[in-house]
């Protein structure tokens, strides 16, 4: 099944370049139409597609719980929504990268790293996003659903500038790490609006919409559940981050070099004695091998790998049992949630 | 009436300020809602304001054509719709500068330039966007022209951006004007894609869908004269920037040294001898004072003023043709389009 999603994520997004593509077929608009192309094939679906698995799978659960046979274009308008998300997602990622003066994403380099984009990147992440409003008016403009997706789409991308705001405020323009803002609730914040809304929330209810599914209760019930699941993954993130094989993750940890505001730091923080918050402090946050070392040596102190393996099988347990008491009165299946559940716990990388 | 149109167009903001921070006012988000108002107060407002008062002067203007009284309410969502026009404006401007590593914006250093801010302008500026799109859901949400007035916006963005793709492709990276596209046809949908849709059409088909005039030939006609007006002003705009007094425009011109492909320099290569071109090619985006001043000086030997002038009044005489012709059928008011090409002709800056 996830396969098979995407695979025809693939193709979803050969669909949708066709079509937005007609708009700049005109002679004025070549060479347009012709970067459209390489922004996309660069940019666009490299991921895990996550987001626009969780839409499309979401869709089909909705149709099986409440009884009712879905069609081949019914399922291709979830595909397409979906893929939208992922576009979007394309922008999000171009604007990071630049903000952060990465020099790689995926193992190659950023868009903006190219010789031949530049600060140009910025527009084409703009295009991009708004190709992936294009791509709703397109295929789903004639919906019921189109202008509740559209707004929600709004407002999650709101809510992630919010949270990206607070993350980069943690240490802002690399001035040092501000370790009195690396608190509990804070992180918590940061999280549910830089991730979970965005991730989790986001393809979770525009499926929804697009199932004709609108029940505030509905809604309120799947974003709670889904803003769980969206601290679990990014706490599994940033342990990742910290204590991950990159054999197995592929990618080299830096949130300690970077001093970000993430889950091994705040809880160390909560756990450490004066003498280690003074080594902790005086080495986080400088790109510097021996630096992280010196911080990771803290962590090892404190055991907070135990303390992640307890915090995150309390979580798991947790969200478990909600889901254990989920009414089905608002005829929102459980299986949903089980799902991005089992995608997100315990994985790897 | 103009000035009047302005001062509440500052009062305005203030209102959409205060109903967007609603959102951020629980404690977790205190340092968004802080940073919104800083963003807000040094990058929105700071301009002409054309984009607003062409929205509300729209609807003002639509009504008295057709014999409906307004409400005060009425004007103030006309009010609040252009000044959504100019928040997402103010996003263009922030990532035009941080696209064109300008120094200064409006005789005060540009937002990314502050030193507290760097490459989070970037973040800042899709918050203003998103507030955008926020302020039209509290404040029109309710209205049937909500869904078609957030289409607008996104179709107008994504020309947008096709424009800024074909201006920067003019001169890719500052690595040397290529002259092979600085043609008048290609000059003249770099200008209706950067240009027109979003200062002038835009803002008046936001206005007639507020007033609730969907016809789509009165669209198709108003989009028709205005991006002849839009061209008129983007020619005057390029003109001012080379032969413009910088004590009256208050901005020193930067397209020759820049290499832009703008209106003198598309009519030069049309004008000049192969001589002339050698020299323009020679010496046109280089930024050092003396190049420049060759460049000027083969406009001086093509008279490109008097065909400036000429050209101008040719174009003006032609709109105000369309504007005669003007059939009144589908109650389109002709004032709308006389008092916005009279803000345009023989401005001065």
């Amino acid at each position: 099944m996830e396969n098979k999603v995407l695979e025809s994520l693939e193709s979803t997004f050969v669909i949708i370049l066709d079509k937005i593509s007609i708009d700049t077929s005109n002679k004025g608009l070549l060479d347009v139409r012709d970067r459209l192309k390489k922004i996309f094939s660069y940019n666009v679906g490299h991921g895990k597609g996550i987001r626009a698995l969780f839409v499309v799978k979401t869709f089909i659960l909705l149709a099986k719980h409440n009884g009712i046979e879905t069609t081949k274009e019914d399922i291709e308008l979830a595909q397409i929504l979906g893929a939208s998300v992922e576009i979007m997602h394309a922008f999000a990622l171009i604007c990071d990268d630049i903000m952060d003066e990465s020099s790689t994403r995926r193992g190659r380099p950023c868009w903006y790293k190219q010789d031949d984009v530049g600060l140009q990147a910025l527009n084409d992440g703009i295009i991009l996003m708004n190709e992936s409003f294009h791509t709703l008016k397109l295929f789903l403009g004639h919906k019921k659903s189109y202008p509740i997706i559209m707004e929600t789409v709004h407002e999650m991308m709101r809510y992630t500038t919010y949270g990206q705001h607070m993350d980069m405020a943690s240490n802002s323009n690399n001035t040092g790490p501000r370790f009195d803002l690396f608190t509990k609730s804070r992180y918590e914040t940061i999280v549910k609006y830089k991730t979970s809304y965005y991730t989790f929330v986001l393809p979770v209810r525009l499926a929804m919409y697009l199932f004709g599914m609108k029940s505030k209760s509905a809604h309120r019930q799947a974003e709670e559940l889904l803003l769980k699941i969206g601290y679990l993954f990014q706490m599994q993130d940033d342990f990742i981050d910290c204590f991950g094989d990159p054999i197995v993750t592929g990618k080299q940890g830096s949130d300690i070099a970077d001093g970000k505001c993430c889950w091994p730091v705040v809880r160390a923080l909560e756990l450490c004695d004066e003498s280690q918050r003074r080594h902790l402090v005086a080495n986080y946050g400088i790109k510097c091998e021996q630096n992280v070392y010196k911080c990771k040596e803290i962590y090892r102190q404190l055991n907070l790998k135990d303390v992640y393996l307890k915090e995150e099988l309390t979580i798991y347990e947790e969200i478990c049992g909600d889901l254990q008491n989920l009414k089905n009165g608002n005829k929102i299946s459980k299986e949903i949630f089980e799902f991005i559940l089992e995608k997100v716990y315990k994985r790897k990388y």
